[in-house]
């Protein structure tokens, strides 16, 4: 009964090219630091037993059959093959990629294509940073150069994004740096570093920030769970407030990705702030049977014009599918049992459900 | 099965005296930071269809109508016999009204003649002290009118209440200040300050507080989400732990209000503090459909004993409805689930549902 | 379905030895500042109704009899027939027993006999120091006899425990303390202490636990819900983050006891750090008829082969009883509906639950 027609990931990473083996596949399962425990396997989470469920019948198989054949199943297909059958197999019909990552991972066009779906770039401000720094000798073209590719950029993707925010929590503040501040740490980045250095230097994390929230694209900004470095509180979107507050009224959107486990704290600024929307799919991916009570804690604050669905996949196709099957699943099992309780009407849960699976994106987007 | 005879509302406002459209009814369903962002409405929120659910029936319309229907009939009825039909079909038999709030609301008398119910008022520490610095000179009489204000209304009013928390989450600390530090903070607050001015000095809202602690009557603590204006952790209940450990034993008892989402932490300061009890009902009018989690997540480590409701209704008599038929309809399914998995008895689970309906309520305010 | 033969209890104190009365039973209960509030009972809490639910059958009562007429029960039977019926109506097949808690408990012998199951010893390492020092007249064969205790404890102990964590959150950093910085502080604490003094000494804790780490026995850290004297947030296990990296691939595993309300957090270190292991016991004896609901929070991030079960048990048998049936239940609940939604295979279903109820925990240990 409550279905969304289309479904637009709108954050999500590209594929490997690479046939993967037991060892290789499992490694993408999770964010760690250092292997599985001895005893102990990645296959054996949440994620594990929801790649288990969804995937194998998209290439022939039973549901839970044990990891070694399903990837027996997949190498028999081939990487390409396989890739296809599930990213078809996901429903998503339209995806926003964020290229910014390393590695031998298919970017928009391919992924559109072998999904036979819609793809949009999402640039990494981080990144398109380091890349102007690699072609900018000094501060003065360096700055230049950032500004107008931040600007150019702004013309043809569908959003920013940055992990300025789980890496280097206070960067975020309510104001942007002076330009002698700027000018003085963009001289010493680019003295001290090297080509392929990281842009972890906050005055410059600030400035791309700033630049960002001014080009009018909406900015998505990492919180929650993320890179195993860091410690897991320098995510909670609340070290964002004054930020969010002095950028409320200029025109550009913010979206508070992941957010779990504060994602109740991130639903909170989705109903606060107009300019904030939050996102409801990669923490689906790694709560994986619990992903309905996971949507329905965000589900609590967000208005739900403010959510988003993404499924933050990367690496495998079967996280997409993970992340569709997930969302879709705990979605009209929410709603659903609101609907026999009384608590919503059928129409609205349909409504909401569209809204949350495409509808909102498409308008924070402008995707036709 | 588990349905409570009365329900005192331990915590509210009054409702507004004036005719509301569409949009200035809206814009009572949340505490936002600027209107809704284009393409959203504050009725796509748990609070809004908790309103379209429970309200409608109770002015002769059908649950879930469109909000432009439900607003006719509300205008067509006259907001008197509107907020009349609306409030005695709550269910509420007493209400604590917090009167320190500006705007049309009406007060604890006229809300309970409206209602057929008891009113009883709530008065605001941080109101009373600048009402009661626009009638003092000096430091001196300030000084000397505050604390007799402050012990003049503790022998009428139900409780006291204060924002102090969320706002200037630190102010609440172990020790009351000196009295040279009072009386400076007195002096430039009074020199500084415009008839009308809020009192946010950190040293006057301690003294404040220390002198409401000595007059015995229950002080009820703002917790969790309040003013948008606010970063949502200052609210964090966990900050008032040496301010709790240093009030226990003088016989006066602390009310932490709506907690949500910190609601567990103070479920726990109830559980340890013999004096400390939680709020149970802003949080379920905020949540809707998810109000059965929210509450037994309260329910988790808060004896049965130190849990009480309230609706924490402001401005609408419609939030006043939805407070108390989310918390009886939670209340039901919670406690019910519990009883038919056998881990409580049917008896048990009926006087822990009027404890925390009413009884705790009568005990802690001393209502007959 | 889902009943796991064996039951490893990997945290849990001794029983007291003397009869108890309403009181000094109800006292046992919970962990508070002070008595019950006038009008309130210890008995009215998710413990308690957990207590009334599971230990009356066992002693041939009806479940949910009246405390009083338990009591009485349980003063006929005497406190050794009462301890040995509660104990062997369990189904815990071994016990980790936390010797360092002051008062009459039954030690691992003893408690295992009663039981007639296995029982180990954990050393609480605050504890250890604390003899050392009363033995020990002066720095140098203080801090000799302090590495000879901990090496020569971890030829025979399970495992060490501290609650430093939530005691002393800083003190967990990233470097031990250097040999100066410890001679100091070890002169001035000898100097300064009295026999029997608590060990607080942040300087001497850290170096404990370091060279608690470098013997190679499992670690367990305190975290969440402790002593009733700490603030909660000093028991967030994000605080031990720099502590964890610090520790990872020294060969020494750390168990985070207990958590809640972190225990989202923990999970998320036993899912990053392949060192790192989380409790799912403690948390449920507080948290009754919502023990199902807490069980899968854990199961959020914590992959299947990183969950241990204990009872945290202390003073009463009830409380591993308590401890052993409400996660028994949970478990099969959780599991249970997982499997009945398609999510999980039975299969796996059965596997994790056996690896959380023993597996997990006699490898971690080592354990026959």
């Amino acid at each position: 009964m409550i279905d969304p027609p289309s479904l637009v990931d709108q954050y999500c990473h590209g594929v490997l090219r690479t046939e993967l083996g037991l060892g290789t596949f499992e490694a993408q399962l999770a964010r760690t630091e250092g292997p599985p425990a001895p005893g102990t396997t990645l296959f054996d989470t949440q994620t594990g037993f929801a790649v288990r469920r969804w995937c194998p019948p998209l290439l022939g198989l039973e549901p839970h059959c044990p990891p070694a054949r399903y990837l027996a199943r997949r190498r028999e297909l081939g990487v390409l093959e396989a890739g296809r059958r599930l990213l078809r197999g996901s429903g998503i019909t339209a995806y926003l990629v964020d290229t910014g990552l390393p590695g031998d991972l298919t970017g928009p066009d391919e992924l559109g294509r072998a999904a036979d779906a819609e793809a949009h770039e999402i640039v990494r401000l981080e990144q398109l940073a380091e890349q102007v720094a690699d072609t900018s000798g000094t501060v003065e073209p360096f700055l230049a150069n950032l500004a107008e590719s931040v600007h150019g950029a702004a013309a043809h993707v569908a959003a920013f994004t940055s992990v300025a925010g789980p890496r280097h929590g206070p960067v975020l503040t309510a104001e942007p740096p002076g330009p002698g501040e700027v000018r003085g740490a963009a001289g010493r980045w680019l003295a001290a570093r090297h080509a392929g250095d990281q842009l972890s230097d906050p005055v410059l994390l600030r400035h791309l920030l700033w630049i960002a929230v001014a080009s009018g694209r909406p900015l998505q900004l990492h919180a929650g769970l993320g890179e195993p470095g860091a410690r897991i509180d320098a995510g909670d979107p609340v070290l964002l407030t004054d930020f969010v507050r002095a950028t409320a009224g200029l025109g550009t959107d913010l979206v508070l990705l992941h957010g779990y486990p504060y994602h109740r704290h991130a639903a909170h600024l989705a109903g606060v702030f107009p300019h904030v929307y939050t996102d409801c799919g990669a923490a689906l991916v790694r709560t994986g049977a619990r992903a309905a009570t996971v949507l329905a804690e965000i589900l609590e604050l967000a208005p739900f014009g403010k959510i988003l669905f993404s499924s933050g996949a990367r690496g495998l196709p079967e996280l997409h599918v993970v992340g569709a099957c997930l969302f879709r699943e705990a979605l009209a099992r929410v709603l659903g049992t609101w609907v026999a309780e009384g608590a919503w009407s059928l129409d609205d849960a349909q409504r909401v459900a569209g809204l949350i699976a495409a509808g909102n994106a498409g308008r924070v987007y402008g995707l036709e």
